[in-house]
């Protein structure tokens, strides 16, 4: 990273020209500091409360952010992000908001952060061609590891948008079938619960049924992304993925940071996707309209040690991608939507976004600096994904991280004590 | 059906005994009359503005009706659905309330019927025994047409919740990817469209995370049913859905009926579900715990033409172990989480709930009345799925119907004209 004298104005918060969540950044988020929920825009590490705000700079609809809730600012449409990033910007840059605005930060760690929207339908595709191979190697040992379809189209499938919670929910370990080698059936606690590191994207502005959102579209209607930690039960899924797909080795839980990075803070991470080959259908064409990558560099800390390094740039099919195929058969899109990458993982051994590659189906164990070894996870292990991006001039820009332990089941009817 | 004198009480709206919408059903939904949306209960050929009801009897809580939705009672849970429905019963039948009530009684053709609840999760299984294994003889010839898991777990999968409609609304033909017998790949509008025939099943009473809900708990959870249409495209469905399910074959358009039957109203129409070999796990294994099926018979008309009576009471899986296995690793519910049967086929010829079934995969066309066949849906074909169940005492229960006509794709990318 440059440290050069940068464009970018700087924040009457005094903050290091390296700090991720400078100006470059302002994320959107939901905090609580003990007197219900607020809408905040992280700058440094305090939260700015965007409705008291507003109450004040009266340049913003104050509206936008009295019901606690991302949902109205997701709405309102790109032309409204714009004003609202580009206003908040001005106000934490020109000293002359600093009196007015100062006793509105609220230091972060006088905050619990909550789910910042409600999700609408959640879609997690399958994207990176580095996971998708792995897993069929493990999963269909006896076949190709990509299925016949995979690069003509983004695979994707619906999940449970009811168990999506926010960073440092607990995870209960779920109980479900799952069929022995020896070809028994049996009922209790996965014994090989997982994580899957994935960017989420949140669609803001609506589209109507019986209409496609182009590829040159996904602007006006994506307002931003978050990490998502997507909780897999492979003794589950294993058992019940022929034919319908993943169900209960992925419903029981899917965790998202708590900050919603807006695409415009993304524009410096851009990259270019990888060639596709075969050349995709017109309307996944990216080479006549060109849609983009992002440079985003994820960590996987498990009980605080890194275990990989997951690359989001390497991923074979773009967000644009995905939403065009998503809604090509007329689809449509709700203001809270949420469709994620589907498992970051890159070429290299310490590149893989989840365990089973990581352990490779369990037969190559890590090695834990405290000499413990891991395959899958065990009750009281946490797992924190982080990540960070190339900002302008030289700047990061930081997403924070997802968290969240995993606790013994509780107990599996109704009326028990837990 | 017998006829003998019933206990049940009659209405003094004078309906005849063999009416399906008598005392004996009363489903609730939401109708607009020109003056915005509100919750109704139908009775005979009219609905009953309840929100209205209630402000003159004062002896249930108008604002659970007071949002235009079913979402407050639904929440209220079974206590609540009871005293409700033994309160509306009570105002049809005593001729006290005649005069209170009936100008509050507006006629089915003066109001439109709209989606009754917000949807939160829609699952879809797959738990007709005859619909899987002639889906399996067709999308798996070379394999053994119940996968191994079928007779341990209702198989499942999450549907596109956005996309629910209410019966009436037009469903556009779905542009996708498919695969050629010749192994091109083609882009266009779908060739194989077709429907599901279903029963589906709304969540009132909501759950935690973290907990399952046993088999025993199903009526405090389920508030009723409705019937639903499971659009499917099945030429994208095929090329699409290995390895992580139905996705765009699906997601375009589901149709429900706007009447919610409570399942109080089907105690008379509860069935012995079939013998389970194997016996399955213990906690969907309902010879400890009962569990029942439902007797409905459908009837699948097209453009007006009866092609199939699809029987409910031959499914392999109750609605209360879809619901056990849906929450078994923890899933929460929400009000208004949406789950359907799949599609409904008994044994025979006429009793195929899908035109992939009945026409054997496009193998064996229906011929109609006017002389033309079909395989598959034409742009112009209606649908129209209805079903009765026995009520009490030889009453008739009724679901109305839910209704959709094909029409042309619209333009495929926004901006442009339909």
């Amino acid at each position: 990273m440059t440290t050069s004298a940068t464009d970018m104005p700087s924040t009457w918060l005094g903050l290091s020209e390296d700090h991720p969540f400078g100006l470059q950044t302002l994320p959107y988020g939901v905090f609580d500091a003990g007197s219900g929920r607020r809408v905040g825009v992280r700058i440094g590490e305090c939260v700015l409360d965007l409705a008291a705000a507003c109450a004040r700079s009266r340049r913003i609809d104050a509206g936008l952010f009295a019901r606690g809730s991302l949902d109205e600012l997701l709405a309102a449409g790109p032309d409204t992000w714009a004003a609202v990033r580009g206003e908040v910007r001005t106000w934490l840059s020109d000293t002359n908001y600093r009196t007015a605005l100062e006793p509105l930060l609220v230091p972060l760690e006088d905050v619990t952060m909550c789910l910042p929207f409600t999700v609408g339908d959640y879609v997690d595709f399958y994207a990176s061609e580095h996971h998708a191979t792995n897993l069929g190697r493990m999963f269909r040992p006896d076949q190709e590891p990509l299925t016949p379809n995979w690069k003509h189209l983004p695979i994707g499938y619906h999940g449970r948008s009811g168990t999506v919670v926010v960073s440092g929910e607990p995870v209960w370990r779920p109980r479900g079938q799952s069929r022995r080698p020896d070809g028994e059936i049996v009922v209790g606690p996965s014994t090989r619960l997982d994580i899957e590191v994935e960017l989420g994207f949140v669609v803001g502005a609506p589209s109507p049924r019986g209409r496609a959102v182009p590829l040159d579209a996904f602007e006006q209607h994506v307002f931003g992304v978050c990490l998502v930690n997507d909780w897999s039960a492979r003794d589950i899924q294993a058992w019940e993925y022929v034919p319908l797909g993943p169900f209960l080795g992925k419903s029981f839980a899917t965790s998202l940071s708590p900050w919603i990075v807006p695409l415009e803070a993304l524009q410096a991470a851009r990259v270019r996707p990888p060639v596709r080959d075969p050349r995709p259908a017109a309307y996944l064409d990216d080479a006549a309209t060109p849609s983009w990558g992002i440079d985003i560099d994820f960590k996987v800390a498990l009980n605080g040690h890194v275990v990989s390094h997951p690359p989001f740039a390497s991923m074979y099919w773009t967000g644009a991608q995905m939403l065009a195929h998503m809604t090509v058969n007329g689809s449509s899109l709700r203001t809270g939507d949420l469709f994620a990458s589907g498992t970051v993982s890159g070429p290299g051994r310490d590149q893989r976004g989840s365990f089973i590659e990581l352990s490779w189906g369990g037969t190559e164990p890590l090695i834990l600096p405290d000499g413990t070894t891991r395959t899958f996870l065990e009750d009281g292990d946490e797992v924190v994904i982080s990540a960070t991006a190339p900002g302008p001039d030289g700047t990061m820009i930081g997403f924070g991280e997802v968290r969240g332990r995993i606790v013994s089941e509780p107990a599996t009817a109704e009326g028990e004590a837990p």
